[in-house]
């Protein structure tokens, strides 16, 4: 994959300045005090900032972000990486919940962990809309897909219970029908071994809190537990709390997603990042290109996963 | 106000089906299982849905939101709000953060807890686009702006905390600049007193952690803390672990919004409810009706909060 570009947002994010400021500086125009001038120059040197070939613009002017269901923290991640790349490009960015069909000219469609309805779909595909699918759930759409270490990140995970002592290691798995979810279950057994316990749940709060309740309450109850996303943690949070457990001292805790929630909070959650805002930027920036008849940098485009490690773990006993 | 229509998601969440599927009953067309149709049936019934009246497309087929930047589970609610109510009448709901100017046709803008820039605000007024304003931080735009009742809800968390007994309190405070930030800072010291201490901050979790660290360390600790927003109440959370202070039973925190973190919190916080949900869907009903011609049925709409005791509160010793 090449070298991402640095946004005129980051720029302005890194200078503590509005993204009208660095315009600006660049073209030379407006008032902006010298010592401002000179910081933004600096950055944009430091970061070789090239300007986005000009394009022409797109014919609707529009690409449509389809959700399944607009309900967690991810998608807002998700969101924010879109929206500059939208922005920059004079493209406006139009949010829909598990739409039948897209109403009017669209440049482009980003599917955000759904295969989208086969009616949805096929609609698409009739009409000629090229579609990006950002956290595939499934392989069933003949588009780019971005997506992330699933597997590996779920794997550093466990490692990293291993490497503190655990040996009775559990995992709280969603839906096993996403084709990330499995993944992150499989990157967990390929260290943690095929008889390492294994709840199935479903990526929300409320699951986690029973998933675990159950695994908290076994006769052999783990002295760590790997969920699969950030609000599954944040229910074993709550499970631990009810039953008198402390994090991490009588249960060492793992998320994954690395969302807002999850440095924030108590003990701050050791957890997978996910490069969300990024994948964000990166499916807009595709679908853009596809809209302008450019092909992909890939088909398949996995952005890395990195641990965490904050407060929600500690060494077995 | 007059009494708010239930919507085709609202019955299809309660039936839990999906949306389409209670189309299909509406409309008597294509396969739904007699069981589920006879549950979707009563639904309606007992909510006495009412189709929306068909209504003429708008000319762009757009509405745009302006945030000022998209960062917190607050808007991603106000969002999920919007959503239903464009997708019900056809409209594409664009979104943006802090935009110079929108580009291409717009049938309408909510401009969320921002007044917007005067570049845009003016470009808004030159095109006869109708806006409205969501959370208004001030009130400078000429649009109608819907808000929460703000100041009644910060009374009715000083009072609850006034009931449990606790005398030394304490409130943290958002950016004054804000309106809502000072309706709850009025709406505090109603009962609390003008000589409480309010420590001012910004709405933002690692504000609520240093404003917690500087309250929970002078030597009148205060026994409870009215923070403005739930991200500053789960810094202060972190703020008393850090400290080795357990909240409820040395510290009661509450807080205010009700986002999902707040139910998700260890453990869960008491807090002040906002419809946000409700506010995004006035808010684009009101748009769309702006945008047909029609009259907002009133200038300042304020939805009604409260207070939800959660597990963060206790009498004070």
């Amino acid at each position: 994959m090449p070298v991402r570009r640095v946004t005129l947002d980051e720029i302005a994010q890194a200078a503590g300045v509005s993204v009208p400021m660095v315009s600006r500086v660049l073209n030379g125009r407006g008032h902006v005090s010298p010592p401002k001038r000179e910081l933004i120059q600096d950055l944009l040197r430091q970061h070789s900032y090239q300007p986005r070939k000009a394009r022409k613009r797109t014919a609707a002017g529009l690409i449509h972000v389809v959700f399944e269901e607009i309900d967690c923290a991810v998608e807002l991640e998700h969101l924010r990486g879109m929206e500059p790349v939208a922005r920059d490009a004079g493209v406006g960015l139009v949010v829909t919940a598990a739409p039948r069909y897209i109403p009017g000219p669209t440049d482009g469609v980003v599917l955000v962990a759904t295969g989208g309805s086969p009616r949805l779909t096929a609609d698409l595909d009739r009409r000629g809309v090229p579609a990006v699918a950002l956290d595939p759930t499934a392989r069933v759409l003949s588009a780019p897909t971005v997506g992330a270490a699933n597997w590996s990140g779920a794997r550093a995970a466990t490692a990293h219970l291993l490497e503190l002592g655990h040996r009775r290691l559990a995992m709280i798995s969603g839906s096993l029908e996403l084709l990330g979810s499995r993944m992150r279950c499989d990157g967990f057994r390929s260290l943690a071994g095929d008889s390492a316990v294994v709840e199935r749940g479903e990526f929300t709060y409320a699951s986690g809190l029973s998933a675990g309740l159950r695994l908290l309450d076994r006769a052999d109850r783990p002295t760590a537990i790997f969920a699969a996303s950030d609000d599954l943690a944040l229910g074993v949070y709550e499970a631990a709390r009810r039953l008198g457990l402390r994090v991490p001292d009588d249960i060492s805790v793992v998320g994954f997603d690395d969302v807002p929630a999850a440095r924030w909070a108590s003990p701050p959650l050791t957890t997978v990042r996910q490069p969300l805002r990024d994948m964000g930027r990166l499916a807009a920036d595709t679908v853009l290109r596809l809209a302008h008849g450019e092909a992909p940098d890939s088909e398949n485009m996995e952005l890395g996963t990195h641990l965490i490690v904050r407060a929600s773990t500690a060494p077995a006993i």
